[in-house]
């Protein structure tokens, strides 16, 4: 018994790396974006759209121990942030300043599928190397949030996941449920995954279109 | 013969553990605190929090090639942390505005034992892995003060103990002391440990008492 | 049949490695520097030295699953970041202020050796764990450039790389000339990587020479 949204594994399989891939794309273009804000050279906004693109799928592997990480084993990843990277600079010829630009919430929007895909992809990942729910949470909210941490840091700014949007928080809370989804009342890993994902994009779109912001104890 | 401080091995691993965690405690509690002075939201802080207190046995954990870290095998470390924020979020409801507070000297001096733990577990650790002696210092070095490093990076600032504390220096010194006294003078890694633990603990209080500084050279 | 240059291979490494070890000291002393220009402590001044020469070689073995780092294995890298620090303390006693010294061009080509070597290792060693092309030029560029942002990172600073230098784009050309010359035309990876090793030197020495810059889109 599926989660029956897809008739069978190998479509759902296939359309949910399309969906990845895509969102991955649009992340990288973000993260490119970033880099032409920050007044980066060309090497520099693409090292922004990789890293940024993929960084918490690295930092996934590398805390669990897969080497190389899954964004070396697929040159589809590299590919995408140089395909982003290209987009952006075919933009700025077309356009002039890009600089500026900020994108339209619906771009967002896809993006918080692509944050659920990743919480989502570490949460099963790291429950099959049997860690304790703590762990699995800690492990998916860094997969979900990693890349931005990384771009943010290599602009030299405190990341915007600590201080500003609420976005982690999205991917905590769908890995909480997931977790207590398998270990309490053990529902299936495809099934809780989906309930946790589709939770993630919620909680997501409601923080943009809400504009929620955590509370500051300052 | 072993250092006879504590009568059997159970009871003063028991004992060292109790520490241990208080100590991870109490860093989890200063990093959440310097989350709150950096404007950071309740997210950011609890990131800060479990990065800060645990950063430096993921990064030892990591290059001695151990996965997944050992912070992320025990659920504690994640609960200290977690635990860390709810009692600043607390303190900062009962008392206010606290992103100005600075903790007393005796703070940091019980911070100098888990200084001590972090770094003589570090050096024993890459000692097991047959490391030569300049790497096991820079490992246990690493141990005692990566998180605070992380911490700082996160928050944009230059790491403190790059350029003012005088801190990881401790660690460095009583972690060579060690390398010497197991390399050159044949010691078991225990006693040589406990020596080791105490100079580190010995070298940082006096630090924070005669508010020792290294020379700079600008 | 070899690139004869030197005549025999025995020989030819001994060269290569007192080569390396030469390029690992100059960046070292260059990385000092950079810690002095940024008001570090003389731990500080060592951290920089020794995570800036060696940085991109750790994240390369941290990514491929070499465990520990070859920096680690060979006790040198710490001594000649220790020798660095000593070299850049001495000439502070001799010459007095030193921060604001900027080294001859005559450093900065020999560096290119240095980015040379590193990144033509990266692409060798990633080649040998089967990679695919995209991450091996990834891993090239990353072992070549990797040392100098951890130590940006470290200083608060947006890495250089990454939007003034024209430096890690030569690794990047090299080792892409690398991975074509060894999947398409199926050369050794030896005769590859000289060739790739001289592109990379004389691209970075006609960047410094010129006064390259890659193009900016803001």
């Amino acid at each position: 018994m599926t989660l029956a949204v897809l008739p069978n594994s190998r479509v759902r399989d296939g359309v949910l790396t399309a969906v990845d891939l895509a969102a991955t794309f649009v992340l990288a273009v973000e993260c490119a974006l970033a880099g032409v804000q920050a007044d980066f050279d060309l090497f520099g906004i693409l090292v922004l759209a990789f890293v940024g693109s993929v960084g918490g799928g690295v930092i996934r592997d590398l805390l669990l121990g897969e080497h190389p990480p899954a964004p070396f084993r697929d040159w589809r990843y590299a590919a995408l942030a140089l395909a982003a990277t290209a987009s952006v600079v075919a933009a700025s010829l077309v356009l002039g300043r890009i600089g500026d630009f900020t994108p339209p919430l619906a771009i967002d929007v896809f993006e918080a599928v692509g944050l659920a895909l990743a919480a989502v992809a570490g949460a099963r990942k790291s429950m099959d190397y049997k860690l304790n729910g703590a762990s699995v949470v800690i492990i998916a909210t860094v997969n979900g949030c990693g890349g931005g941490i990384i771009r943010d840091v290599l602009s030299a700014r405190v990341p915007r996941v600590l201080h500003e949007d609420f976005y982690a928080t999205a991917a905590l809370a769908g890995a909480t449920i997931m977790v207590v989804l398998v270990k309490r009342f053990g529902l299936r890993k495809g099934v809780a995954g989906a309930v946790a994902g589709v939770a993630i994009f919620a909680l997501r779109t409601a923080a943009l279109i809400g504009e929620w912001r955590l509370p500051h104890l300052r």
